[in-house]
Parts: structure tokens; sequence; C-alpha cells
């Protein structure tokens, strides 16, 4: 059911200050993260291989971390270096680690074969280490299968229906139109969205100066979904017809939003998110302003989606049915499903027989960079 | 386990005034109850078909209702006429309904086959709709199966040992004589019991002037229980001696109390109920007084129910064992247990071949109306 | 997975004054427990074989016990002697009774095979029921198997990194030191460790007179586990270098600690203690300090147990791996395994076919009484 060879997002690096052992549940395995004295991130399954205990209720020494029942420690690659009362340690003695990559104040994590982990697929969103775009990097705990967020990202059709008072979108307005087409990726999909000569809605309208508020705006969104469940939106809201559709940016205030969704159970996800700013200088009540009204309308979605997972969840055989504003999701969970359906083929098959060449991986959807 | 095919209690009228969007469980489904505009209740599968969203966190808008995750829009019978964002809506779209009756303040469902819903099955209780009797209506929810609160009313042998102080029994009473007989019944059974002689009970007694408090009774319980848990009891307390079992009703107060008994799951009930009196007048005092009291037995009752369901839980393999003042509650499961599995045998003979004449039922058992 | 066959600890005496009736689930069956008027202590099924209500609900009367839903009334046996409402009850009716034994403030049940059931072989600890031995009689609740617990006292290595500042345990000498041998018994072990020459653990350092506590200590720790879970530890402080070795007692204080893990369910336990010695006098804030102190000690035990609980039953198939200092734990569930392999055995054997005598048992392992 979960994608094994693929990074997620473990947690974001502020999680890690001072060196605190956190235990994180991730595709249903407990892991211990957290970052040695050498700077290294350092993920461990968070299970003691003695008595079970779990390891985050140790002791971190340097880089390595010591179980507090009795006293066994293992170093960043899990292997355990010392069992108090006994002279020898087995050399094949110790716990898991995975691979684990620190970048742009967010920590990776690969929960695969860790030959197959190559840092460089990593997506890249540069507006996270880019010290002009501002924002608030937060975290948010869902009662849900990680894929239900992603539907609910993947349509722009559920903004007049849930969020008209929070981030916009304008019921007659879903009344009229049609789902604008998606761009079909082999790991993900793009769509863009152009609202012309409409009022900037609520969370926008807050952080502009009084003569701007009521002003219209032509909106551009244009979102990224990739496999696993990583979505990128590029906003950019523009004096109403100032002919931004052209490329003229005068005037344009833009946002760049980006949200992780990593599955902590079948049932439950880690939602990492953050959005970004690029105009806001020192005037960090922007920032505070657009953290407070994207949480505002996240819990919108969490109350619904969580409604949803317990209506599944009480009928598994319950077929949703598609619409057409599905478009996204559907090719979504289709390329995702085929990706699932392809690692279990491999491990098939190398449990079967030994494997005699890595498989071939295709190369790995790129970033939003510029 | 459930018995579909037969009228059951789904709320009480005031549970559904200024268009409230009700989610009740019933029979194990997911149920959405409400008055649309037109004044007419609707009962709907309370799970939108496009992404299982439950309903009640919708809009009612007239008799319909619009999910507000996607913005479906259902009609009354169920039927979606509207899908934001596509101009056609495929003829056969939409959710479950269920017949549903409006009557004497209560709102009755149909759960099984609505081809055989015929409201005419519904047991009437005409004391719900006179003027004269008085009382408040009532729910309760238990953690209990629905026939162990069944059980509990078919005898009137638990009133000595659980209502001592309350609802009133006598201890030594119940040591000396025999369960009365029941008048076994197709759906269920009657039991009439006279109790001459005897201090009023705790609930009545508190109702009564100074004058009367200390003045003995002579107290007539008639009991019906109806399939699938409907239960009527007809009360009348003369002064000991006054000649009531000979028809002399001088100086007699009454009262008549009814009770639904509708399955939530199989370890949960839905308990409507409400003790109607026919002398209070303009006292409201006495209506309060009496739902007090019954709250405070009916406390007593779903304390041991609900630990008795913990116990059953706990060793599905427990079989109970009857005594002689079971007759009644042995009865009601015998019958019940027909009437369930002849409606298995019917689903599957449909399930089968596709059937050619709707199965003949017996006409209903008639209610206790005047 | 439970030893039927042998005797647990069901409650402390002080449990069941003023006749109260307990309810306490042992090996995963419901119990009642009371003192009957007699003094006689009796334990019986706590589920009334009529309708299944938890006899704990019920009202004791003399020795005997009623269920207050219908009235029936139970013996001491759990043989059924009332039915109101019918003259005669059948002989057979009636509940299980457990063969129960009230010594030294401890009731003891059999939950096994009553045939079996040998007063003879509970276990002495006759310190419990010494005037001289003083101290604070305890339960505590856990939610983890009683094995855990088990292993948590079969080895001393883990107070060096668990109990460091309460229990005490020196974290540099269980770097240098190896496990002590232990005695292997037919159904337990025996260990022994002395630790000359240190500083007073902090909860014996504690009670010490202002002017010993800095002074070096030799201590001496004597610790018996027997099936299926009873730990008896004996501790002597003497002056260092005083020669409590040799047999010198002069200025040694000591203590004499009883622990009984009873498995309540699979995964939770009913965890009794007290900690006794024989020098406070009069002054019982000796025997509150040590009370307070070993709860401390507990809650630090409790805490990691209860999170490797959880980790094991999250993942049933994990296999612990055993390190040096495993070797009495090891013993123990490799003698406790047989015992339940050998009772399923004889179960078996008896269901097959009617045995013709009773299986001879081993003689029990003996106390620890002078």
């Amino acid at each position: 059911m979960f994608l094994k060879n693929c990074w997620y997002v473990a947690a974001w690096d502020h999680e890690l200050i001072d060196g605190k052992l956190l235990a994180r549940t991730l595709l249903e395995e407990a892991v211990l993260l957290y970052k040695g004295d050498s700077g290294q991130v350092v993920a461990l399954q968070d299970r003691c291989c003695h008595r079970g205990v779990p390891l985050h209720l140790g002791r971190r020494e340097g880089d390595c971390v010591r179980c507090m029942y009795h006293g066994l420690k293992f170093d960043a690659s899990g292997k355990c270096i010392q069992i108090p009362g006994q002279e020898v340690v087995p050399p094949k003695l110790g716990v898991r680690s995975y691979p684990v990559v620190e970048k742009d104040h967010l920590v990776w994590i690969w929960m695969g074969d860790p030959a197959l982990a190559d840092p460089a697929q990593i997506i890249d969103f540069p507006y996270l280490r880019d010290p002009q775009w501002k924002g608030v990097p937060d975290y948010m705990h869902y009662d849900a299968n990680w894929l239900l967020i992603v539907d609910n990202l993947s349509d722009f059709a559920h903004l007049a229906f849930v969020h008209t008072k929070t981030l916009g979108g304008s019921e007659e307005y879903a009344y009229v139109t049609k789902p604008v087409a998606i761009e079909r990726l082999p790991r993900g999909f793009r769509v863009e969205r152009w609202h012309m000569d409409a009022a900037p809605p609520p969370f926008h309208r807050k952080v502009l100066p009084a003569a701007e508020k009521d002003r219209h705006v032509d909106r551009r969104n244009i979102g990224h979904m990739h496999i696993p469940g990583i979505f990128f939106l590029e906003s950019m809201f523009s004096p109403a017809g100032s002919g931004s559709e052209k490329g003229n940016r005068e005037g344009t205030r833009e946002y760049r939003n980006c949200q992780f969704m990593t599955p902590e159970t079948r049932r439950t996800t880690h939602f990492f998110w953050t959005y970004l700013n690029n105009y806001e200088g020192d005037d960090h009540n922007v920032s505070r302003s657009l953290h407070q009204s994207l949480i505002e309308g996240f819990l919108e979605d969490k109350h619904l989606i969580e409604a949803q997972e317990k209506v599944l969840d009480a009928d598994p055989g319950f077929k949703m049915l598609a619409v057409a504003a599905d478009a996204a999701l559907s090719h979504f969970r289709w390329t995702f499903d085929k990706l699932v359906a392809a690692e279990r083929a491999d491990e098939a098959a190398r449990q079967g027989a030994e494997p005699k060449s890595i498989p071939i991986r295709a190369p790995h959807q790129a970033g939003l960079g510029a």
C-alpha cells in the first residue's frame, strides 16, 4: 500500500534542535530521528534489538544513541558498539538505519531499499532556501490516509464549497465553469488556472494595504503534485487588466506554497507545509497573517477529510465515483498504483531469485526551481 | 442479526426542528435525517456517492441537501441533481433513501426493502396525540444490544431488585409470588399484573397529595412488547379495595408509558421514551417529577445492562440460562429469531432467482388504541 | 499462554475489608472476591449464570452473594440456592468457584483444576507475618505482560541505567563488571550479588542518620524468582570493610522486598509489593520514605516496560536477542514454557481419555523462611 523506494519528508530541521530524540512513525515503521554532534542527521529503527524498548527513551551520545534499559549503544549506522557486561559485541548486531538527507530545512528519509536511495532524486523547491521568500514552516497531524489529502489538493473545485470565506473560491463561478485541463506527468501532474478580474480572496485581502483591498485582481495558480504526496503551488495576484497573462509583473504579489504528505500509518498522515511570500520585507505580520489564514483553511479541509476517512473505514467496499473535476486525482492515483505494483513486482522477483542487476529507474521528475 | 423489514423509531420530531441535519446510525447504517422546507421528513444514506464525505456536513437547500466538499446536490429521493463543473448528471447517480413517516411526534423509518414499507403497519399509540395525556419525550443512549433492554422490560421480576427505591417492587413479595402468565402474540406478548393493597411505589408517591401518600393502592399493569423492540405499559393506581378489578375507576390515577428500542449497532441502542399521565391538568410539575423518577429508574437498568453487555462481549460463547420468570423474553426472542430467519430466507431466494411475487406478510399486530 | 495450575496472588487482605465485593480479572477470567461473615474468603466467577450480569454489582449476604438483577443467590461454593419466583433450584445450577487461601495478608487463588490445588504449595515469605519487619503493602497496575516485569527483576544490569538516581546502580561499574552467576532452580532461580565499598544508593541514603549518609557500605543482594512471577529480595547494607561477607552483622541494616506479578490479561498485570525493614522501631517515616522511593523506582521501570509492551504488540514477529546479562530471565522463561507445555499436554490427555491417575507433581520450591 505504501511506495517504499522514494524520498519522504520526515521532519522540519527545527524539530531536531538541541539533540532531541524525535520518535516518529513513518509508513507504519517506528523511526528515531536525531542530529548527532557532528551535525549528521541519523534515522534508526526505534526499537532496541535486545528487549525491544524504544530507543527514543534512550540517551544520545555524540552521533550514537544508548538504550537506557540495559545500556546497549548504537552508532549512526545502527551497529551495536557496546553491551555492558560483555566484552564481545557480535559484529552483525544492530538496528536498521535509514538513508536520510537534510536539505533546505527539510529532513528527507528513504524507507525502501537503501541501495536505491539517490539524493539527486529529492525534488527541489528552491524558494525554501531563498531568503527573499518568507514564511512559517509548520506541521499538522491528520487522522486520514495521505491520499485523501492529495485528492483534496488535486482539484480547485472544492475551494468554492469548503473555503469561500478563507482561501477563496466563488460558488456562483463554480456552477458555470468547467474544470481546467491538467498536464499529466510520469510521476504526478501540473495544473494551471487563471481567474481574471475578481475580488481578492479573503486570505490575500487581509494582508493588502487598505487602498488595494477592494481592487479586483487577476489570479494565476500553478500547481504541481508529485509522487508520493508533494504539492507545490505558485500563486500570483496582479491588478485586474494589467496584462499579467502577457507577462507584465508590475504590482504583482506572489506566493509559493509547499505541502508534504507523509504517511504515518494507512489511516494517519504527517502534513508538513509552509506558505511563502516574496514581498513582506521586514513586516513579519504578513507571514503571520498568511500562516493563520492557511491554518484556518486547512482546518476546513481536515474536518471534512477526517470525516471522510471514518466513512471509508466503516465500509471498505465503498467505491468512490469519479466526476469531471477528478481528472487530476484520478491520474495521480493511477500513476501511484502503477509505481506500487512495479515495486511489489521487483520485490517478488528479488525474493524469488537474486536479481542480476538493479532495475533501471526512470529519471526523477524535476522540481520547480528557476 | 437485525430485522430489516419493519418500522423503527428514528427520532422524535423535535430533533428535526429548524432544518437540522441529524446524523444517526441505525442498524449499523449511517443515515441523515432532516425536515425539508415542504415539511416532508427525508432520510438519506449519510455518504456522498462522489468521495464518501458525510452529507450531514453539507447544507440543506429546500427539501434537498448539498454536499459541501465539491457541491453535489441530492433531492429528497436521493437522486443527484447537480454536479458543479459538469452539465450532465448521470440519471442513476445518487444515494440511497429510506421510507420515512412522521406520526404522533415520532419519525419512523423502514430500513429494509422499500417495496414492502406499508405505513399502515406502524403501531398506533394514540396517547401520543391526545392532549389529555401529558409527559416529556426523551432519549437515552445505551452501550448495549437493544434485545438486552427488551429482556429487561419483559419481566416484572427485576423491579424488586433493581428499582425498590424508585419505580417500586417489593423484595419480600418477589420471594413468595410466581411470575404472571403472559399472552403470546405473533409479534410479541401481552402481560398483565395486579398487585393489590400495597404502599404506592416511590415514583407515584412523590406526585400524590400529602393526604394520599400513605394510603394503600391496588396497582394494575398491562404491558405490550412488539417486534422489533416497542414497549407500551398501561398503569392504574386505584384506592385499595375500591373495586378497580371489577371496573370501578373512581379515584384512579393512570399512566401510559412507551419505550422504543432502535439498534444503533449490535452493541448500542437508541432508546426513545415518554411517560404520560392523564391527571396533571396544568400542574406540569407532575410530568417533571415523573420524568425525573423514570430517568432515575432507567439509569439503574442502564448500569446493569451495560455491564451485562461487556460480560457477553467478553465471552460470545456464554449461554444464558432461562428461569421461570423468563417466559416473556424467551417467547419474544423466539419470535424475533423466526422473523429474522424468514427475512434471510426471502433475501436468499430473491438473490437466487428474481422473485415472482412479493411475499405475503401477516397482518401487523394492532396497537393499544381505544 | 498462562500457567493455570499454580497459586497466584489475587489481592492484599486489606482490599476485602468491610465486606467489599472486589471485581478483579485474573488470567483473563472475571473473578469476584469477598470475605464472608464467617471470615472465609470467597472467589467466584463474576458472572451470574442467568443473564450474565456481573455478581460484583450484587449484594453480599453472609458468605453468599445475590445477583441484584433478578435476585438469584449463590453460596460460597458457587451453588445457586435461591431463584425468586420459582420453588425448585436445579441442583447443578451455579457459577464456578476458585480455591482461595488467605495467608500472611495475601489472598492466593488457584485458577486451574481445583483437584490439584494444594495450599502447601504456596510459597512462604515469613517476613510478612513477623511484626519486627515493617512496611506498606501496595499495588500497581501495569499495561504490560507480567513476564516483562519478571524479566526486569531478573537482572541487576538495568539498575545502572534505569535507577541510578533512585534505587542505585553505578553506570561506570556496569561497564566493567560481568553479570553474576545465577543458581538455576526447577521453578525459578536464585541470584546473589555483592557490591563492596560503594556509596549507599539514594533510597537507602535517605533514611540514614546524617552521620552515616556519606559512609561507604558493603551491599549484599539475594534474589529469588519463582514461577509464575514471585520475587523475593533480601538486602543487607553493612559498613564497608566490617566483614559482613564473613558473617559479621554489626551495624547492618536489612530489607526484605517481595513482589507478586499476577497476569490480569496477556497485556496487563496486577503488581503487588511491599518493602520491609527490620530496624525502624517506632519511626514509621522510615517505611514511608522507603515506600516513596520504591514507587519512584518502579515508575521508572513501568515507563520503559509499558513502552516495550507497545513495541512488542506492534510487531508480534519481533525476536528478542539475548545478551550475557539475560541468563536469569532466559532460564526462567525456559522453565515457564516447559511447565505450560506440560500443563497443556495434561489437559489434552485428559480431554482425549479420562485420566487414570492424577499426574505426579514435583515438590514445590521451598520459600525463603528461616
